[in-house]
């Protein structure tokens, strides 16, 4: 299944949980935009594609719960419920984007047709996303598979794979259409401390897919490629600003810079809906902090002795300059990224409008 | 007590097991040089400077168990043991300096008093290291004061504290000299995947001593650095070369590259006994490749899907160039290293001598 699926008869939202992967496949049945709000702040979904849809059924589900025919209560329980999961996580720009884009919809039909119309539209709308998130990122493989060469050893770090977004991936998009189209390549596998996105989550995929893969350690990205033996980075984005300012999982930052060092071409692979345009640098995109708790221990266990305190930004911020290209579902825009990110957007907005 | 500490009346070499801190303190009891051996290959003692004490009363037990009075036969067992104990660990030098150092004093005892006497020679040489260590430790962290400031916001990578030497260290012996001197220091202590040095055996001396830290994960150095929280970067040695490159603990390369680009000064602080004039650079240095499953599993439980495999290089070589200084117990050493290390090394050698 996807990542996410919506159930009409529940009405529910299934996701698969991503916290007790490899280990276990379990489902969680999110029956309100609380249990969404709940699963994006915990990370049993993660990815900045698939909390922007998973949020956009949040809504769907808030929707869908109302008993009211009035126009404004309906709307102000909407607006409620979409304030709550926009506050769940901060950095990635999707969330946001995805919920202006439902309660824009809901506004409109609301307007024309009524409430009954608005639920259906926005249970729509999110379900259009979730099958235009699946394009999306196809198309990013299909753009990405030109900077592929034939037999790439390719490094990538976190998880911007099927589970980080509805299906397929972006960073791992990219990765999978080099695979498809029959490129012998080899994937480098940063663990990713602290939540092991890459050990627990992009190796799972891997596997499941048959791309041969080495896991290493996030300590480990520089030695391989001092010795030469990385072709490309590829990762995914949580936003990026208007200059090319990429904010993505902490330690993103730190191998652009080891990439630059070495010669080693550093790619972001994300959706146009990434792009906020409306923050200049990324000296402006917020770092979300998370518990001590998930440094200090590994899956449950401690490894530090008690009382010792950790840091947590979940993200970090890679400057334009370290980034060779960015690859979207509209082509591989390279620098100045003011222009080509800006071009890029328009041009987007202008198909969806 | 020191990391290490030998009991006459055993005979026995007696670690403190750092595979199972901060959790337990529990303490190995080595009566042989294969149990030293032992306790070196599975890093229940680590540390360039403490494997080459261990290794040297690991030497000192396979004298006195000798029964011969035959000073070939006498010697031959002891160039066995030398050889076994030689294997374990193939990347810090100070295993072999302290293995050929103890041979050449029992070689020397032997030709002039017999092997009664060359027992003991052996045995008072171990002795003297392990001294001498703490003395030269002391000695480097005096040296290294100078390149503390006051409020100094200190990163360093893996453990080279007391438990990675017999008492001190000489990373945090800097660290520790400069809490001695009452400066206000704060650090930022790398996790340090795989075998968590930094978590676990780093975090554990400084809670125990009273320095204010901040445990990380290996890939939110950068990311501090970038934020102008990071003054400098002081980390050990297993090896240098006669032009200045350093092996150290996996990452260290990752964090030194991450200094220069956000201008931190990067120091190594490392007795002379580290530096290896024989291999010209540090191409030449061996770097042992250890078990796929120190990656796959943190403390015994898996992270990754079953069947992945993990690279596990154990060190990697930071290149002179982005190497500040290296602080030894005959002072700080700055470039061109090819020159400062050869002068320390002759001083050193005329004291010794």
């Amino acid at each position: 299944m996807r990542t996410l699926e919506f159930d009409a008869n529940g009405p529910a939202l299934v996701l698969v949980d991503q916290t007790r992967l490899p280990r276990e496949t379990v489902y969680v049945t999110c029956r309100s935009a609380e249990d969404v709000a709940h699963a994006i702040r915990s990370m049993q979904v993660r990815g900045a594609p698939a909390i922007g849809v998973a949020a956009a059924y949040g809504l769907a589900l808030a929707a869908l719960a109302q008993s009211t025919e009035n126009s404004a209560t309906f709307m102000a329980a909407l607006q409620k419920a979409a304030e709550d999961l926009r506050q769940t996580r901060p950095t990635a720009v999707n969330l946001q984007w995805a919920l202006d884009r439902v309660l824009q919809r809901a506004r409109t039909t609301l307007g024309v047709k009524g409430v009954k119309a608005a639920k259906q539209g926005v249970l729509a709308l999110a379900d259009e996303m979730a099958d235009e998130d699946v394009a999306v990122n196809r198309r990013i493989g299909a753009h990405g598979l030109s900077l592929v060469s034939p037999s790439a050893n390719i490094l990538t770090h976190c998880n911007a794979g099927a589970l980080a977004t509805v299906d397929y991936g972006t960073a791992l998009g990219v990765v999978r259409a080099a695979h498809e189209a029959g490129r012998d390549i080899h994937v480098f596998v940063d663990e990713t401390r602290p939540f092991l996105q890459g050990a627990r989550l992009t190796a799972w995929e891997l596997q499941r897919l048959g791309v041969p893969m080495t896991l290493i350690t996030d300590s480990m990205a520089g030695y391989f490629m001092s010795r030469g033996k990385v072709d490309l980075v590829v990762v995914g984005a949580d936003r990026i600003a208007a200059n090319g300012d990429v904010a993505n999982k902490i330690g993103t930052y730190s191998v652009a810079v080891l990439a630059r060092e070495n010669g080693v071409p550093f790619y972001v692979a994300a959706p146009i809906s990434t792009i906020d345009l409306a923050l200049a640098s990324g000296a402006e995109i917020p770092i979300e902090e998370r518990a001590s708790r998930e440094v200090t221990e590994v899956l449950g266990t401690p490894i530090a002795p008690e009382g010792v305190q950790a840091a947590h930004p979940a993200f970090d911020v890679t400057p334009a300059r370290l980034v060779t290209a960015i690859v979207t579902e509209r082509g591989v825009l390279r620098p100045p990224y003011s222009e080509s990110l800006a071009a890029a957007v328009r041009a987007y907005e202008t198909v969806v409008a």
